[in-house]
């Protein structure tokens, strides 16, 4: 059975990665991306330029899609000519931008109207996840859509989970990150606390890590942070973007996380003083002044 | 050289098992302990029983003490007929107690004015750690006085290090607190989300427990805390009093964290509800409702 024709939409740093682990997979790839230039590598091995969302759509059996903000993923499938209106019927859509999870179930229910399948597959990783088909896929929608994608799923990342139903994708990633937004605040708060009052921020460092206070932002990102190293690995603007989503989330079932609340407040601080476009580590720099 | 006589003041679950590592390692000690029954197992195994501090500190070389709030270490050390008033000259004051670095440099004066050396030595890593002798020691004090405390602290702990001069310990065990703090709420946070948006949490705790929310709380206290085991690790009110020691460093020295400031509310709320008396994971429960 040849394998079927997959349509990729964003291919930024993320997707860029992704897309060529599909294409070493064997998939035969057609491919968009608000910035053309992005998509040149992968057309030079093979994937076939399409002019719009819905041109990608039209020439496709899977459609995936890692773009920036939920208004991008909103105006690829649901706008004029859009994935929707443009996807055969049979079609499998899988958004895989961290985004709404209730624009997940919108997207899935006009998806099925038009006898296609839907999934949302955020992921978790990075940049040097994508690059090494290691991300972690938290994936929702029907169990016939998951199973359809495995095999896609597994040509980019290692640990797959079906979280459930549509939507559900989306709502185990913002639960991801608000374990992070809390890890995150612990972390360059109790650094800059360190800092200022006269403790060696190394020593602390070397001695949390290996306690109860270690975590995987504490090993990752303490030794950037004692370097001045503030680069993205992940942007603090998309950060922000996930923590709202995950606000809206909790505020919609009842839910005040309070720890969330603050993690936000300072990161959209960090963002209004210039910091948006470093990476999370960047929120120390608000203490350590 | 015969070893130092050692005094050991609170040998509630921490002190007991720390106490009795020094008896293992060849020490002589006397003991005080406000509850008099708690030291019954070490005068058995050999130990000294003193009917209060300063006659612990009037027959010993080194005292330790690990009591349970600040006012309780002043009142030991600098209290009428206490720990400093009896200590003789050339003796070497340890306390190991969470307490207040501001009050480690107030004992650490009144010591030398005594002719006297003291280090504020907190520990880290729980009943756990205390029992198998891998406790991490953050320590503060001069340099000869933590050269003296060292075979001490390595008959107790594993990790020992040596921060600065008097405060520096408490002062890391603080940011060790605060970047604990923020881990919990970001934890507690995340799996309530998750539970209450309706995905299985389970599920949730092994995808992120493997990624970049990886924590050694997530790891630790996530099983607990889905399997509703809130007894105590490390009891609430004992880390609302860390994180109270915390805010009052940080508003001394004009730095203002506010993840530490939601977490104590937090915590405050979850003591309030009647949760002192349980494990730390029990914040969860906050929002699990």
């Amino acid at each position: 059975m040849p394998k079927e024709t997959i349509g990729f939409i964003g291919v930024g740093v993320m997707g860029g990665a992704m897309a060529g682990h599909l294409i070493d997979s064997g998939y035969s790839l057609n491919v968009y991306n608000r910035t053309r230039e992005k998509s040149d590598g992968l057309v030079e091995r093979g994937a076939v330029w399409r002019d719009s969302p819905g041109e990608v759509a039209a020439h496709s059996d899977i459609v995936i899609t890692i773009v920036g903000y939920p208004k991008d993923v909103e105006e690829v499938y649901l706008g004029h000519g859009g994935i929707i209106e443009r996807a055969a019927k049979g079609a499998l859509l899988i958004d895989m931008t961290t985004s709404s999870p209730a624009l997940a179930v919108r997207i899935s229910e006009r998806a099925r109207e038009r006898g296609a399948g839907a999934c949302d597959a955020p992921v978790t990783g990075g940049d040097k996840g994508a690059r090494e088909a290691t991300l972690a896929i938290l994936a929702g929608g029907e169990e016939v859509d998951f199973k359809r994608a495995l095999p896609v799923f597994q040509a980019m990342g290692k640990k797959i989970t079906h979280f459930g139903p549509a939507g559900c994708g989306q709502t185990a990633k913002l639960a991801n990150q608000i374990i992070i937004a809390g890890t995150m605040l612990g972390v360059c708060e109790g650094l800059a606390f360190a800092k200022k009052l006269g403790i060696d921020p190394e020593k602390l460092l070397d001695c949390a890590s290996s306690g109860s206070a270690g975590s995987w932002s504490l090993a990752n990102y303490g030794p950037r942070i004692l370097n001045g190293d503030f680069a993205p690995g992940f942007f603090i603007k998309h950060f922000v973007k996930d923590m709202k989503l995950a606000r809206e989330s909790a505020e919609g079932s009842g839910i005040s996380l309070e720890g969330l609340r603050a993690a936000l407040a300072q990161y959209e601080k960090a963002a209004e003083e210039g910091g948006g476009e470093n990476g999370t580590q960047y929120l120390y720099k608000l203490y350590d002044k």
